[in-house]
């Protein structure tokens, strides 16, 4: 509307962590690191980093002050958990409330574990239905 | 062709065992269950049931000996790993090649674990950057 002209400011980077169980053996974090590097293909305006609940490193209150570090003022925090136990159900949104506590200028958006996610299943189960004999799956 | 008429026997129903790590915690196994419906509805042609590495029942040869009482001739194993680690790697090559040897006349399909399937791949990439604001996200 003219009149209304306003300085546009530039809009600060969100932020996306990919939260995941965590394991000793460095090769576990694979697939998590892909779609890390996936989104970032994907969609550039996001800064991803993966956390983990235990065993590795960093976990998910140094990935949140990483990223707060770079300016970030939203971050989306993805559970990649496939069963829904206690570490989906109860840890992480008490790890969440204890990160708004302590960033009170910043938003954490918690998500749905992945393993609730509709989407998810429905791949899964087309996975578990897809032909194999092409690919490098051991017959 | 004429006179190549055959008796047509019925065929065996096809096995699906979906193979996850497993929970002392009943609800963590609510995804795997979820998955295992959504392949009965999809392919009723299909016998599937779930098995688990530890902490929950059945094991792997349970199942499998479950699938071969039913008539299942071949049985397709899926792990619903999303991590790379040594289950994936190394545990569930061995549970099956013990499966195998004690199993001679079943055919088992060991797939690749979910976690190194580029459609699980994209699917998280997707999940992580969809739109939660009017689901039923925590916000």
């Amino acid at each position: 509307m003219a009149g209304t002209a306003k300085m546009k400011l530039p809009t600060p980077p969100q932020g996306v962590i990919l939260f995941a169980h965590g394991s000793r053996d460095p090769q576990w974090h694979r697939p998590i690191e892909a779609v890390a590097e996936r989104i970032r293909t994907n969609d550039p305006t996001r800064v991803v980093v993966c956390a983990y609940l235990e065993l590795s490193q960093p976990d998910l209150p140094t990935a949140a002050a990483t990223l707060i570090g770079q300016g970030v003022q939203h971050i989306r925090i993805v559970p990649l958990f496939l069963g829904m136990g206690k570490h989906a159900r109860e840890d992480l949104p008490a790890i969440t409330a204890a990160l708004r506590a302590q960033h009170r200028t910043t938003a954490f958006e918690l998500c749905p574990a992945v393993g609730e996610n509709p989407l998810l299943l429905d791949t899964l189960c087309t996975i578990a239905l897809q032909d194999f004999s092409s690919a490098a799956a051991s017959t």
